[in-house]
């Protein structure tokens, strides 16, 4: 084998950098990580020294603009996003950024002209369309399985609230939890979302509703294609996290369950009685964190597209924006009026 | 046991009158079946001759009138409900009735006032809440295993399509099939629904469009006590019959998954091969049928309010009348707004 | 519908008896349960008063010798039950028998000699092989989706141990309990069992071993088509009834799992609980009642043999006392030792 | 966090080794793959050069006799095992040893004394007794879940028979296959086994009567606590890698299924179609892999007995060789006789 090594720097190394980070080492042979950016610098330390990462620096920009570095991971603050695109796309770099690219449609779309305008990749880090159980049954719906697409269903409750600090500074639950969910729409259904109805309210903790958000809610989507969906949210599942899809069609339907935390199935005087749903994300979708990171180094190597391009990353934060405008004025909402509102 | 037999006239031997009257006989061996009102009565012969039963008429009010029958079961077409109601409350009679009591509100409302009006017991044959999976599940939801309600699902497909020519006098797929749905909603959350936003489309058939009915729908329901329920309606999956219910609250969530017609499970060289669930209602909901009349006999009895009172056969209509004004104009519906326009 | 009547005599009104007589009254128009037999009389009277029932005496040899009697059920004490099948043979009755035969092989060929004789029809109630979930799978084995068979897994564990006076004259746990699965061995696999290897032990009550029986047992079984089969039994199993079944083939294997008392499932905050199997056999082999007696009857009908054969009545007696005898002797022990020893 | 570097040397970079290597290189930060050694060295190569290891060897006593090396992984093919233990042992480095850790008893016995001697920490690759699955099942058990042990199920079946070659020299499907099931009874039973009755048969591949092994197999255990046991075997399961526990006792049952390739469950027009199980052991015991290396290192830093010991590795070939004595003379054989045999 005879590929070029691919040269990544890492920039920011909280967890979900540190996760990035540790799956390069371990998984992916023919790539080198060869630094991380990290603000301020000593949070990253003890793990660069332990994982042999001899590059560390607080300074980005030296990482972005090192001729030695090919692609670059984004994992920073979510207001720093854009701006690291912007610069990476001008130096060439290709490009693998958490989600959202921005909370601000127009500075999203500023980053994605500017990697488009600079012909460099660009991949948007929504994993689960790489969960192996979410990727089986978006391919059975691609390949005809169920035929046409009629209802789609997804269900996806965390095991606890987050702090009401973290909510206030979230975005609302349609653009920090729900978003994952816009994308999965999407993904599974192989359509846009063309028009939302959302009902939301505050059952799990009053304090998020103070906050000015909700934490639970449903959301209706109508496909391009005339298909129906659903969305059900809640900040809070007493029994973890609970990530479930259905798409029925035509000629069938698939449908993926949780994953328990072990097969384990106790039958006593009692009752029958199974695990509960691997935890949260980090174990339940552990393999898509790899998987995504695989296809991006992929497309940087055979030169063919992201698999979560630009586009991608915007259209969910859209129709977040119109779930929120649904909730707010309790009605359906158009995605075409949130568009027009950004001259899109 | 000293019981007194009840004695019951069956008003109406189709389909669904033939399988409430072999119940009683196989069932309830302290319930008479002492006479059968048919039109024709022709079409009832075979099944009275083969079953035994002495007396059979073409005139349902010679039964109702009859001294010696304590209860009436109306299985006769929906337009002879009302009528056949407000004469056997008159007579005094116990009276079971088949859904819907009537296709027009004033008619329900006419019918409940006579029923209540005698003071006999009126049950509306809501079956879907005898079925054991599911009282079960309603079981645990009122004792509390769930904690507070937050997110009701009902999934309920059919496994066909009827013919047009029946959709074109069914009142709307809202009527005549959602019905039971919103019935199970109520008696799932045991609150009342407040509010509906519907989505409807012609996904199965072009002819049922053409019929001006819809085949495919997602209902969204907003309760009195906080929760928010979805309904998912097909008329057609390939699988066959599809009834499965959730409800999630704050302390977990009890959900019910189909009855597969065996168990028999083979695995071989190309997957883990299960049955379809069970084809359809006279099969899924074999023991409601008999559980119902159980209760109602019951009731009778032991002079109890039955289990579905009449006002549990107004409120589903009303809710259908929101959820097809709501498709109509898309927007969400009150049904404060259904009710005021009846004056209720 | 122009087919005779069939007029049985209900012989023994037990709990089985009762169980039959009710489901030819609820199940089967066109059979005529024409009289019931008990000893003493008092103890059926009840029960036929309540079901319509005229004809009850305490000699069965009247109902036997009734020319306007077609068929008689034997569900008296297994003592009995040889001398009724010869007896009813003679006077030309079809005959159901429940299981056993009778307890010595002797007595069972001379019983299955008089109805081959007569040239009745005689058919052994091993209701099991009618159950839905297990004919399906015996159907698949046999239509060759599993391929040739290699292994054979039964497991038949009862939710309580029967009273020790019951096991004294039970006959041992072979005959008494596992003679179902020997003949659910032999149903399942199409092939006669050649050689036998069993171990016993008493781990759910001493006074069981006090008794001179066993309470828990795994029963090795090596088929004349060459599959290794397994039977594992228990007296006692905390969560209930415990009926399932595995065949395994070159092709794939067929898998039946226990029947939970509902499909309702509850996810907490400590597991995802389901409920228990259907706690009895009057609850899992509902079915299969029924069933039975339908084949039974189709048999007279149209004169073909019935699905159950005084054969099959004889053969798993046979395996029960190889079974007895390996577990005595610690060794495999070949069927045709014990055919020898009656000169079979 | 202050511990010392482990400094690990593999010997052998077949499959398996490589695994093992990867593993450590990947999951264990605080671990140092120190050497390879490797014969033919060239084999090694590509792998060690793609990782980064420097240090390689065709003489694996370089690194037994390092004196920074901790401890040695024995992934050598098995005939070297001992030689291997016994001079690592010597040289005072902990041991990994791939299982069996010999074909001859004696030579084990040897082995273990040397490790014994040594004082060094010893490990055989019984991996299964860490997939999360079954130790999740061993833990209920151990905590009285389910009461006593009565009864223990083992399914092991391979998804492809391997080639004749292989069985030629493989030991016998008992050595080679079934020892891992003879662990798994062990360690679920928590006792040890006594007497062994076994069946084989030829019904895979007659190839492989041909070189004198079986293909599939039923043996019952008796365990030293009173339960029984029973493990079946096939070579080739049609849909792959059927890997299930069963474990039952005086208050209940706890039961593993096999872990499907992903959750996504299609409903179509014909059936419930899942996915066949995880394909073979890289699949479906990959997490055990890690886990068994965790403890490993764990015993070694904690100065702590390993999990699974070298009387561990010993007792299940004592199992099989009673096994395979059953077979050739078709008899319950005591584990007595095979240690008497042995001096043991």
């Amino acid at each position: 084998m005879n590929k070029k090594e691919i040269r990544v720097a890492l920039i920011g190394a909280g967890r979900i950098g540190k996760l990035h980070g540790d799956n390069i080492l371990a998984q992916f042979p023919g790539v080198k990580l060869a630094g991380v950016a990290s603000v301020p610098m000593e949070a990253a330390l003890e793990w660069t020294r332990q994982k042999g990462i001899e590059r560390v620096t607080e300074d980005y920009r030296e990482l972005v603009n090192d001729p030695e570095i090919d692609a670059v991971l984004i994992c920073s603050s979510t207001d720093t996003h854009a701006e690291i695109i912007i610069e990476a796309a001008k130096a060439g770099k290709h490009i693998f950024c958490e989600k959202p690219i921005a909370s601000s449609v127009p500075r999203i779309v500023e980053a994605l002209e500017a990697a488009n305008k600079a012909g460099v990749k660009l991949q948007v880090g929504f994993n689960r369309r790489f969960d192996p159980h979410f990727a089986k049954a978006q391919e059975m719906v691609k390949d005809g399985k169920i035929g046409d697409l009629h209802l789609l269903r997804i269900t996806s409750r965390d095991p606890e609230a987050p702090p009401v600090e973290y909510v206030k500074v979230s975005g609302g639950m349609f653009l920090d939890m729900t978003i994952h969910d816009f994308d999965m729409a999407r993904f599974l259904s192989g359509s846009e979302v063309e028009e939302v109805y959302a009902s939301g309210a505050v059952l799990v903790d009053p304090a998020i509703g103070e906050a000015g958000d909700i934490d639970t809610a449903v959301i209706q989507l109508k496909f391009a294609n005339g298909a129906i969906g659903t969305i059900d949210n809640s900040r809070r599942a007493a029994y973890g996290y609970d990530q479930r899809i259905e798409a029925f069609g035509s000629k069938g339907q698939v449908a993926v369950a949780n994953v328990p935390e072990s097969n384990a199935v106790l039958s006593n005087g009692e009752a029958v009685v199974g695990e509960k749903p691997q935890y949260f994300f980090l174990e339940r979708y552990q393999q898509s964190f790899i998987r995504e990171l695989r296809d991006f180094f992929e497309a940087i190597e055979k030169d063919t597209p992201t698999p979560v391009t630009g586009q991608d990353g915007l259209e969910p934060v859209l129709i977040g924006l119109a779930a929120a405008l649904s909730v707010k004025e309790n009605r359906p909402v158009k995605l075409d009026e949130i568009r027009q509102q950004f001259g899109l």
